[in-house]
């Protein structure tokens, strides 16, 4: 199974490189002061609200990545004004402050990597306003995207940003990383579909940016700069989301090809003509095998599977499904497939998203990428894939949301193989380097946290990371929320 | 015809509230250092680059709203280099500078409200890469829109936000002001389909926000606090568009209707059952009428006409309309035409595209608001604006994109008429705060610019304005970008 990896194997902190910004002050934080906030948290959430102990503290030391690190106190407010006083007190004491969801983060955003206080917002998880007229929900962000669901379905409703990790994910931990997944091409990314948000800044502030309404064009988008902010500006405590009607009627067609860059030629042009899908996902050959194994669904022999769905009534969705079904072909697939009614849909989909945790089976350590490179670039990042898993003779398994040009190469590792984990490290580095130097881009989903802290100003050259560190300062200037990550 | 109103007449700075920030120097510009900047301009951009004779400066002095001011210089520089000069040198001797595209802006945002330079983007027109692969394209924001689409229309492309002012306005002013128009529910606002941006920031530094993927999570989201800045926080000098295909068919529904509330209650149900319409449009009586006088439409005898229009294959298309038609229809709609070709859509389209034009015949002035609601209370709004007119005896003209809840009352009065005058300001604080009472914002798409100013503390707390001042302090501490607007 899976392995954590401690701090001390953390990337380092990105250099600092001719920076001309206000670096944020570190924090110079005693055991006295730690202390000090200690003592004083039960007044503010109540005695049975915080958590010191060693063994509990572990359970709020790690998320679904590698990385791991113990928290000092975790601590479950009920509110925006208990955490507005959490906050002032941790800024007065300078100790960190690292907030939580569910822990299903990929990329280390959620572990505490200078230990302080881990704010968990499972219990500010109410539905405050379901306006169904304007298609509006307003909720506390302890929430899970599961719950809100499961109560919208019963109006025919849902909210349709579906991370990988749907069935656990709070809706905090989806705004902090700007989650997506695999609708996005009908429904967008989190960022698209957040309307307003309440935040509580690291001075005990709690302001309201954006509004119920669609659009605006009024002052700074302060609400984007919190949304895939990671915790590091302030801790989102509300948000009003734009729902969308469940839909109808959905089917998939799924299709083989017998290599990997034939599948990326044909989902560039099912996006280049403009086709109305809602999902177009890509898998290669070893993530069908492992799901094969896994499910014992009669997936196909193939290098690559393609799956595309349409939504909508029956006759549109079934002339979208011939036009993308004629490009395939034209591509080279061998065997295409639409799914004859919604459970068929559903097992390609169900298939699709157990991916992640049936590759995790196959060795001991599972490291999961996020790349993103324009779409059309796809043949070109698949094949350097390729190149880099024979070059370091290791198993990287990829699959992903195609449509956006986001994958998820996985490097499959055994943790203690001190080799292994030597050439992995190189690996991943390529993999970051490959997208970026194809107009790319480091994470589409799961955010920079710990994980790509050492690839950031890869992407990012230091006047960019200047302006980033400025926001950050004026914001936290005592760089006290969720420290020690990119920024 | 419209008279432009001189700076006295501007709505003064907002009250500056309990405010903990540092405040943005004020300029405290000589003409010594004034002198000095012209002087040096020329070795810049060229001797025929530069203007300072006073007639030609009154052509940069107004948009096209009612404020104006006379720049001291006028610049038109050839490439981000020069820009980045500039505003070095305007930076260092304390010069405003305000970029300024076609000057279509209905706000004020463009009108360099304390002189110094005006920066015109005009000669940075160039295409720079056409990625049909990606459905990208990288241009030069002095580039117009229709330049732009002209040039894709020949490869079955469109950049498909379309303003009001799509004929004349340039990508960076409707970068500057989050522009949208009609087709926003099914293409998005500015902000949805710009990738990137190339921005000289207010010390010279060039940087690079955003990347030509279709997503990321990597980073703050700097892209989207410079999209709709108005050219506050610095200058958008290039950018990298999504693009979409050329829809091959549109048919439009228009239905009339015996009291404005029952149309606002049919569209707020059009928007509620989710159906995928591409435009959705509002006119009341006195729109209806001007235009009908204006263009020779036939156009119904009616209280409110709504618009629909659906793209896509023929049979769908047909659905949708069908779908809206029924609720406009229970909703009281007594007349539905539909297109029965594409000629007649344009018709209607172009009826409803000249209506600003239209009904600034009317009287001498006509101030456009541009105030958004949830969509769901656009009856409410509605009866407001009717009650506003009666009370202070003004004719108030309303019309707009409905499905994003976002109107245009147009207040039609005699600047001549001080009573009137009055009258109008009393009116148009009343359609903002009235807006703001039903939890919506101050402008859609035009931005805040000089016009909204006054208003915009009443839709943003202190906390808020404080954090935008902050951000905007840090990254122009010498307050020199396009100062004494909102921020």
């Amino acid at each position: 199974m899976k392995t954590a990896v401690s701090l001390q194997n953390l990337p380092s902190r990105i250099p600092n490189r001719r920076s001309r910004v206000r670096k944020p002050r570190r924090s110079r934080r005693s055991s006295v002061q730690l202390d000090r906030v200690v003592a004083r948290l039960p007044s503010i959430v109540g005695g049975g609200s915080v958590l010191t102990d060693r063994a509990e503290l572990v359970c709020y030391s790690y998320d679904a990545s590698c990385y791991s690190r113990l928290p000092d106190v975790v601590v479950f407010p009920n509110s925006s004004e208990e955490i507005s006083k959490i906050v002032r007190l941790a800024n007065r004491e300078r100790v960190p402050v690292t907030p939580r969801g569910a822990g299903t983060s990929l990329s280390g955003g959620p572990v505490p990597a200078r230990g302080g206080i881990v704010v968990v917002l499972a219990r500010m998880n109410r539905i405050l306003d379901l306006d169904e007229d304007n298609l509006t929900v307003t909720c506390e962000v302890g929430l899970t995207l599961r719950d809100l669901n499961r109560s919208l379905a019963r109006k025919l409703l849902h909210f349709p940003i579906d991370p990988g990790s749907s069935e656990a994910a709070t809706l905090g931990g989806m705004i902090g990383e700007n989650a997506s997944g695999m609708h996005s091409p009908r429904f967008g990314k989190t960022k698209d579909r957040v309307l307003s948000l309440e935040v509580v800044l690291p001075n005990g502030d709690i302001i309201h940016v954006g509004s119920k309404c669609f659009k605006s064009a009024s002052g700074y988008n302060l609400k984007e700069l919190f949304i895939g902010s990671e915790g590091t500006l302030g801790i989102v405590t509300k948000a009003t989301l734009r729902l969308s009607p469940l839909p109808d009627n959905y089917t998939v067609i799924s299709a083989s090809f017998k290599t990997t860059v034939a599948a990326g030629r044909a989902i560039s042009r099912v996006v280049k003509r403009g086709l109305p899908v809602s999902a177009l996902e890509f898998m290669d050959r070893p993530s069908i095998e492992v799901v094969k194994a896994f499910t014992g669904l009669p997936l196909p022999q193939a290098a690559a599977m393609v799956l595309i769905e349409c939504t909508g009534p029956e006759g549109e969705v079934q002339n979208h499904l011939a036009d993308a079904a004629e490009i395939l072909r034209e591509e080279g697939a061998f065997e295409l497939r639409i799914s004859s009614d919604r459970g068929e849909a559903d097992r390609l989909w169900h298939a699709r998203k157990v991916t992640y945790g049936a590759i995790s089976r196959i060795r001991p350590t599972a490291i999961q990428a996020d790349p993103v490179v324009p779409v059309s670039k796809l043949p070109d990042y698949l094949a350097r894939l390729d190149l880099i898993a024979q070059k370091y003779a290791l198993k990287i398994v990829s699959y992903g949301h195609a449509a956006d040009g986001n994958l998820h190469p996985t490097v499959l590792i055994d943790e203690g193989n001190p080799e292994e984990m030597r050439y992995a490290r190189m690996a991943l580095a390529e993999i970051y380097q490959s997208a970026l130097e194809l107009g790319g881009t480091l994470t589409g989903e799961h955010g920079v946290g710990v994980e790509k802290s050492d690839y950031f100003n890869l992407e990012w050259p230091s006047n960019v990371v200047s302006v980033m560190r400025e926001i950050k300062a004026v914001l936290d200037p005592n760089n006290i929320m969720n420290p020690r990550k990119w920024i």
